[in-house]
């Protein structure tokens, strides 16, 4: 048996799953699992490959009957216990019922009914997320526990609210009754960390170690409330991007009692740690050693690290995240550990993404400070080696890490707002910068308000340069009500409980109800900020100008048409003047100016004038005719 | 008058010249200049333009009798004291002295002899420094007095050794006099910083305030003694490398006696500093405010910024480079300030430089931490806005910032020799990395060991690093004895007088006479590593192979055909074993060894093999079959 031979040359792959107690028993032929659940007429892709997952099932022989539908090939893999069917599904075919039907010589053993299904109106088409949304990045376990609570079906692991890395029981239901919430803030787009089935037995509640790729955890809701929730959204202005990961899976993931081949995971001698160092991808004095010691490694031992290497798993890593997306009806995917996964791979799986989905969006982790590391991913970009990506986006860590220094950095030669201006200077090694994500903070940093020290004057400048700048801005949940956290790593800490999320909570975030003062200041400058946002498409998709910092002093201008934007961040601790003869190109004598935060208003003179400049401010001025 | 409606118009400009009492009083008819001030035959390019400078010289007629040489064209410019020829050397011309006559009306008023010379044979096929080369950078005015000290010739700032920002005496005689020591440290070229005169009232000893671009400053010698000096230094296997500054001059140069147009030099209302913000020009989102402010504002009030955009000044400055090249056998060229110039003019100049001297190398200063910018100047480099350069050579600050770092740093995610591993990874922005020329410091840094904190073991790292890594190292004059300087930046002290070049000196580095024992050691470390080097073709083409760094060791392998060297840098505190297993693309099994700067020998085993890895250490190894 395959899996046996594995576990005897792999001793730490062996002690882990006994003492994980994943071991089945052996149990009556049944159909275990058919993936993907079901499937669509009409795709770009006539193909579909489906696999089959029961006790011995791998010699049996499949039939398909259904008009328009072709079975190609059927083949085993090295479990008895995986069927793998490649079906065509013609451009006649009609929304129904296949029938799946599995026999032993003339004998027909199991007969599964299988969903071809119609797809939403105008679904290939529909249109991502971009330069005209906020994004609102949420940890469905610490968000709202909405009640009644769903059936947690089983689940390894209980609810403990006490402890930092236990589950605090938010849920899908939470995320639904306060949607009036995220959009009244002014957020676009939601961005989940993943909801699919994570039952490990402990540490479970950040996602990150599927165990169903096709499952939403019961402790959430189910798949069904997950697709009410997108559509809730969706009829609020608000799109769902789900949070997908193709590099690994969770320890107690099914595949891991029973492994379709060998190959299917990376398999190393003894437990070997992902090495993360990224550059092995572009370096060009690397080795391939160092390489696999990258891509292949694991990112922690309860992370079983996927080879899309292996054909039949890359297939259904495209498949099911083409699933989510037109089940739910995403307006895009966030994708977990980008470069971790294979490179070729990956090359494969954003362009199956992009051909059924032309003008979806599809954002990468890449966290990495170099700009030449993240381009290197970005679709359009031509890179040394000839990798061609199809990313239309990705998270843009070195302007986020420009950001937080150059606030709380003093001014200087290389330091202070001389980093803001150099890293978006840098934006000509990107093939298509105004699609990257930039953010304050996600659940891997610190919380943006500990990163600036606790300085709400910065909280306003990091928000409005967010604002203004030319990305899709990403905010974390609670970080406009300034949640804290230390400031080396704590992701229990990070991934705070939304106030008011859980009931009985003294204080309450979404009505205000507890906020102190900075608290309502911070929330209710975000939520003026990003609501006037929707409203501008000079940052939606106008062109950028800034000026080189002087004196603590940074200004960008955003410009479409006759409207012109123009952001001034002034870390000075003491009023000033703003010459406008320094902005020579974009101010005019004689314009109207009006100061969006504050609503002050004036006119600029016809020569030697000046803005006010008040002490540590963020201002943003519209400037007329 | 020009000059005097421009000094109306400039009151800080008078004001400066007043001050300096830079007014000539009117003279009688002479021409004061005429530059270049000879020329070669059989250069590629026929065209030669004069410039001649005299009272009223504009309003003369020249004429040209020499066979081969015709006279093209004539131009008066703003001030009526210059007259500009343009002459074509024919390929028939030969060498000898052609008369210049200049006429008004009928009379000739003046007659000036101009030497055309023959070339040195294989002048213009000359090969520059390379990755073969160790560079010696020296501060001639504190590297060695030699005597007889030439005569001062009436040079305004005198002798003051006590002043760290005075002219302690070094020159030429005294260079001369220690190439021996240079050549046996291993050093095969030699970089200067400028040897032209600078005649201003004080803080003149640094060179880059030249106020004659074509004479040698007396106090350093005289135009032949640079000669003799780069001679005698080929002769010992040593190239010279020339420092020009083609962004600047000093505000006493004679042309801000009478400049010869208004835009010769880069006018502000009032005195404007350079923004230093180099990304300006790279930067997809600036402005032609901001470009100017950068590469027209100026050095120092000291230094005017000359104007490249003015076609007569662009054809001096690129005729000034080739004479001196021409003139004194130089093996390349390292431009100062690179980037502050005209960018249209520079691309002009590195293409004219190598049209005469295709395998010369010119290096610029580009001093940015970011490769992306550093890499935009190299020639072969594909620019986001087109711009071609034809630089080969850039100074690598990004390798310089990351080795020093990655030495001081604590090991970590984006730290210590993660830093200089990914600096590396990062070759893929270059298009051609290995000609970039990387340093332990220079004269604008502190003193390496000042920022290696004084320790020995991190020179030993940082140097064996520079000696094996793909590019050409260059090194900083008394760093091999461990001068020192404060941690910020203090020119004065980095700039510190070599032991021994003076007459008295108690501490002689030459001889090694008064050095500790640390300085020994530090001294003939570099001495047996660059000496090593000269042999070592695995280093100036073989291909490099380096591994991520784990634990504080970094690893990296040079390869040429059989030969296989490797560079293991281990910041460990303490005696530790290597696994040779972790390079198997680069080590076999029974490979024999020799490290390098110990000589111990050893043969690797079959299988499960170590190699030594003492607390703190550089070690090289050659490998053999």
């Amino acid at each position: 048996m395959p899996l046996r031979s594995l576990l005897s040359r792999q001793p730490w792959l062996r002690a882990m799953l006994l003492a994980t107690s994943l071991f089945s028993s052996a149990h009556a032929m049944t159909l275990d699992h058919i993936e993907p659940r079901s499937w669509w007429v009409g795709m770009k892709q006539s193909g579909l490959q489906l696999m089959l997952h029961g006790q011995d099932i791998g010699r049996l022989k499949a039939r398909v009957e259904y008009p328009g539908v072709r079975l190609l090939r059927q083949q085993g893999l090295e479990s008895p216990n995986y069927l793998v069917l490649d079906l065509e599904i013609g451009a006649e075919a009609r929304p129904g019922t296949l029938s799946i039907e599995l026999r032993e010589g003339d004998r027909l053993v199991l007969s599964h009914p299988y969903p071809l299904q119609a797809r939403a109106p105008g679904s290939a088409q529909r249109e991502g997320f971009g330069p005209k949304d906020a994004i609102y990045l949420v940890v469905p376990d610490r968000f709202a526990k909405g009640l009644p609570a769903p059936d947690a079906g089983g689940m390894s692991e209980g609810e403990r609210r006490e402890l930092p890395g236990g589950r605090h029981g938010g849920n899908l239901a939470g995320m639904r009754q306060h949607l009036d919430y995220v959009a009244a803030m002014g957020f676009t787009q939601i961005w989940p960390t993943p909801l699919t089935e994570n039952n490990g037995l402990e540490y479970s509640y950040h996602g990150y170690a599927s165990t169903d790729l096709y499952r939403v955890d019961p402790r959430f809701g189910s798949n069904e409330d997950f697709r009410a929730f997108a559509a809730e959204a969706r009829e609020r202005g608000v799109g769902v991007i789900q949070d997908i990961v193709l590099n690994h899976i969770g320890a107690r993931h099914w595949w891991m009692q029973d492994l379709p081949t060998r190959d299917w995971v990376n398999q190393w001698p003894r437990y070997t740690e992902t090495s993360h160092f990224r550059m092995s991808v572009q370096d060009p004095y690397g080795t391939e050693s160092d390489r696999r010691a990258f891509s292949d490694g694991w990112f922690s031992p309860n992370m079983p690290d996927l080879n899309q290497r292996q054909p039949v798993l890359a297939n259904y890593l495209i498949q099911m995240s083409l699933w989510w997306i037109e089940y739910a009806g995403l307006s895009g995917v966030r994708t977990d550990t980008y470069s971790y996964s294979d490179k070729a791979f990956l090359a494969r799986w954003s362009q199956r993404m992009l051909e059924e989905y032309p003008r979806l969006n599809l954002v990468g982790e890449e966290w990495s400070p170099h700009p030449a590391v993240v381009a290197y991913w970005q679709r359009g970009k031509r890179n040394h080696d000839g990798y061609v990506s199809h990313m239309p986006s990705m998270m843009d860590f070195p302007l986020h890490g420009a950001l937080l220094a150059s606030l709380t950095e003093p001014e200087g030669h290389d330091s202070g707002f001389t980093k803001l201006y150099e890293a978006l200077a840098h934006d000509f090694v990107y093939a298509d910068p105004a699609r990257l994500v930039v953010f304050e903070g996600n659940h891997d940093t610190p919380r943006v308000i500990a990163a600036l020290h606790g300085d709400l004057a910065l909280y306003k400048m990091a928000t409005a340069y967010l604002a203004m700048t030319r990305r899709i801005p990403q905010f974390f949940y609670g970080s406009e009500v300034l949640l804290s956290s230390p400031r080396e790593r704590d992701d229990g800490a990070v991934r705070g409980d939304f106030p008011g999320g859980w009931a009985g909570d003294a204080v309450n975030a979404f009505t205000g109800q507890g906020l102190d003062a900075r608290q309502r200041e911070a929330q209710d400058w975000l939520r003026r900020l990003l609501n006037w946002r929707k409203g501008q498409p000079a940052i939606h998709e106008g062109r950028l100008v800034h000026y080189s910092p002087r004196q603590g002093v940074y200004v960008l201008f955003r410009q479409l048409g006759g409207r012109t934007l123009m952001l001034v961040l002034h870390k000075g601790a003491t009023d000033a003047q703003l010459d406008i003869g320094r902005f020579p190109e974009m101010l005019k004598p004689g314009q109207a100016w009006r100061e969006v935060m504050t609503g002050r208003q004036g006119r600029l003179a016809q020569s030697g004038d000046t803005l006010p400049l008040p002490a540590r401010s963020a201002q943003i001025f519209e400037l007329g005719d």
